[in-house]
């Protein structure tokens, strides 16, 4: 269930017991990939996951800024402060409180927002105050391999998803994220070691591998909504 | 130009010189309408302004979540503190100092939002930090009709933008926004005055209609965008 | 009774189960009215209320300054951040939690604060912490008329309640609050559309005039108290 | 010059350069004393300083609730966090830059408020985005005695000022602040330590001595506003 | 028991019931004391005390940065702000909560500490949701002496602590804290009346001092905290 | 130069460029290996680092407080949350601008830290309003291995550091930080998969063994220094 195009009536009979936040992130991917790349695909494991899986289940609307200042020196990167955005989120949970939701899972599609993600949901999760729990989960997480930052196994997914919206994939002028030397972080931004944005060679991404790349981690999501489903846990542990 | 599919090359090329920010919100509208109506009318309303206007603009991803805590006790609502919108919005638009940007425009689908978003638009405006000006604009100020809440205008709007999100349109238990007596606030959330969360009439809502206002009021953001452009400004006066 | 000149044990007698908080502001009100107009209202309004009321109420001291930017560029004027006010009075009110007093009712002299203070109320109203109920009332929202700025109707009250601190009432450099165009806020200051600050005509205003105004709001404070008052309320309802 | 009661107008043509700001509090001032004590004498402290000053000064509203959580458990007593009174009157004091005034005067009434007040002076006067200076004062600090609370010098000065709020003056149940042993506090509220509330005995205060103390704090401010006066200060050193 | 040097399995056997804070500052103390003065001094304190008390307690690690502001022209001073203070011991004493620690005093060794940290025990300590009590103590509380600042007895105390930091003690450009005329501060920072900021001579200070100074408070600590252990307190009053 | 033993003189005379941060936690650490493990091995680093670089530095008081929720079911352990973190630091890098100081670099101690010190240092570099520029650098990123947590690696460097304060070394009850199931954290707290808290198996470890660890991580340190050292980055480049 979407719940931007639902009616209150339609969600207080579906009284979902799962809600899925996708949080993207608008900031420069390299000269071929969009800058809405990571709210695009979080939007999308969500709305596949939600249809794919056997919960009462809700997709809240995806928030698309997050914490990308280091991408700040490309046109078209927006971000927000980590505690800006710990929250917005905290406010759009809490008014899922004393509802039917018992779980919040934030669909995380940047890794700038993991930490903050992860601290929230601790936080929410141990409040007295609130009757639900709050994961974090990142679909980079649910892949084996490196995915770089519009390098090819994001680039393959964008293919995938909304191939008109894709350039003509490049090589990242990094081929990994090359910030820390001997300890300490050296480039605190990302154009002073990739001049075009991208980390990694996406010039061999195709829209089958994206395909697979995306069933895999829709597959982990709905796998992860499952485990920490709290009636499912309950009659099972 | 819509920044979310765009690349960060396409935003460099590009140039754009004014900003518009769709800010909605999620919560009830009557047993017909979705929950994001003010998102998505916002969200559309943007989109046409940018195609028809001539000048060179962005249209910055939505935010869906605003200040609706009356709405609070209907399921499907979300809401945000005014302080947490404030900063979201202001980090939102501090990303865009120092680009090409010198107007933004919000362009606001949700009356909640409209105290708050005008107090920032004069704190930006006025703030010596940024080289942008910001104005508040909202698409309910610009019909010179009552709005309603999921009333006879708002739903004929959505009746023309996505009307298989729309189910039949109702009375709603409230004519009109009855919450004041003897100039106090009696009734501090929607439930207390509208049983079924609708504000007015809708049963007559048609999507001819909706047409007519929709192109009317993406005409006024038209005009409105024209006039505070800077550098039309420039050579104007 | 006025609890600025009372001691905590004439407090302890009295029992006071309704507290007024008079908010105002500190704005330039033309060239004839006194920059506190909005105080001295808001005050004089609640002290008169609650010596006609046949509830046990108590009056807080008054708050001088609201949130009133948009008259920043007149000397004179002082304003607070929305947040800032928030914090300050809700401090103010978290003080009155478990004492004797079970409503608080915000007395508000100026429109600027009036959004801030509506969310407040609520979240006050809400708290689970918190054993009160809070409302929102304004004497702007008790008249039938349009009350305009430094105009007709507040320079009368004026004239009625503080004669000595009013010149000689002048026409506002513009007749109604002229700062929307195409439903975007085109005026963000005051100085902008009104030269003296002033908006609607004072010059035929009458203590007379503004004596009835004042009987009929304070008549409808009153009323609105009763109303709210929470031992009445289950008694009657 | 008072500002309430001046138009904008008028300060202009005042042009003033000197703002006294009147801090007081909402306390508990044992049985005799009203709980307004402190905003009352630092109020009428400005306002005389004011009068006898030959310096361009304007009197800014009071403002009436201070920190003040000790006497919490005394009725009728109000209170803000530190953090809150700094946010009021440093937005306050904003208002004032790029105004005539270049100095900001604290008058504060209110021991509880000092340790905020001197912070808050010292940062904006240090504050590079703002054009003026600010500083603390203290009645207490400027009468050689001790001041006690609600014991003899304060009560003879509400003789002298406002004899028709004072109650029959009794001895406090405490003659000194008995809460610090061994270095540590051990009475975190005043009830632990004085159960009428009164700190030194009232009963001999009189008009006549409260009228003597009142004009030799006068004429400290009086002194001290000279000295921190910035034309002053620039002509004599 | 020191707490950085125990493993939390020995905290767990320890169970201690009472915990001490020690809050210092780094801030200039003239040219012969170290920055670290109070820290040293409060750190020092406390692990005396815990050592010669029977009672159960843990030694939490000092903070070393307090609020310093007016000796902030001297090299060497870090501050932070008060609510940036208040903030961090509040989270750590949180830390504390549902935990075998049922009293928490801070030990400050810093003046400019002691308002953030009185105004934060009683919130703590009144705090429903936290199930222990706070206290504040400081040194130069339990000294009847003036201590002044890197006057005779603070050098006493570190020529008896740690005599290889301390340099020839001199006399101090000032005698008292001089920094108030007419009952308003007049001076802001230490430099404007002390330009080697001391404040005292401290040339005749000696070790053997220092120490019975040094054994004198950490006895009045000890007391102290024998007072207000909560398991002594019920089963004694 | 230690700051907290040095005076204001000897921090003028020594006019350093660069200053170390050492940032810890005090968190539970196995069985075997004290709470203040990070802060520990933090300040030696910092300390060691100091020595042996020919730059003009000082090293700060350490912080021994940091972000630690997810140990907090654990005896002994403390955290404050990434915004008080956050806020603490600033407050006091904000101490050192306008001083010799060019150059702040975090030495940080727990993994935990490390998101906020590197966004924060990102935010100071940028400041318009500071001269200097931060870095963040972490021990863990200095070596090649895994270092765990109480693991083989951070065991023995206490075993060279000291050895008195650390236990009979113990496997963890995980080998690796277990916490991420398909993409998802399943576990929010180390109890929940590691019983005594330790992960990694330090059984193993020796002071040998610590003390190469130790100058590895002490010889990066001090190469970063130099890298970044903005003198010499100027003549370099």
């Amino acid at each position: 269930m979407q719940l931007e195009t639902s009616s209150w009536t339609e969600v207080e009979d579906g009284a979902p017991t799962t809600a899925l936040l996708p949080v993207g992130s608008t900031e420069q991917h390299g000269p071929h990939a969009p800058v809405g790349t990571d709210t695009i695909i979080a939007r999308s494991i969500a709305a596949d996951a939600d249809r794919e899986s056997s919960l009462d289940a809700v997709v809240l609307p995806s928030l698309p800024v997050g914490v990308a200042p280091y991408h700040g020196r490309f046109p078209g990167t927006l971000s927000v402060s980590p505690e800006t955005l710990r929250r917005y989120v905290r406010d759009v949970v809490e008014s899922l409180s004393e509802t039917s939701i018992e779980t919040v899972v934030f669909v995380n599609g940047h890794g700038g927002n993991g930490d903050t993600l992860a601290q929230l949901a601790r936080e929410l999760t141990e409040s007295p105050s609130l009757d639900l729990e709050a994961y974090r989960w990142e679909w980079m997480r649910a892949v084996d391999d490196h995915v770089g930052h519009a390098g090819e196994l994001e680039t393959a997914v964008l293919l995938h998803l909304c191939p008109d919206d894709v350039g003509e994939p490049v090589a990242g002028d990094a081929m990994s994220w090359d910030d820390t030397v001997d300890g300490g972080t050296i480039h605190q931004f990302t154009d002073e070691f990739s001049e075009n944005g991208a980390v990694g060679d996406a010039t061999g991404a195709t829209a089958e591998q994206g395909k697979r790349v995306f069933e895999t981690v829709v597959d982990a999501l709905v796998s992860f909504l499952e485990r920490v489903d709290s009636s499912t846990g309950e009659s099972d542990e």
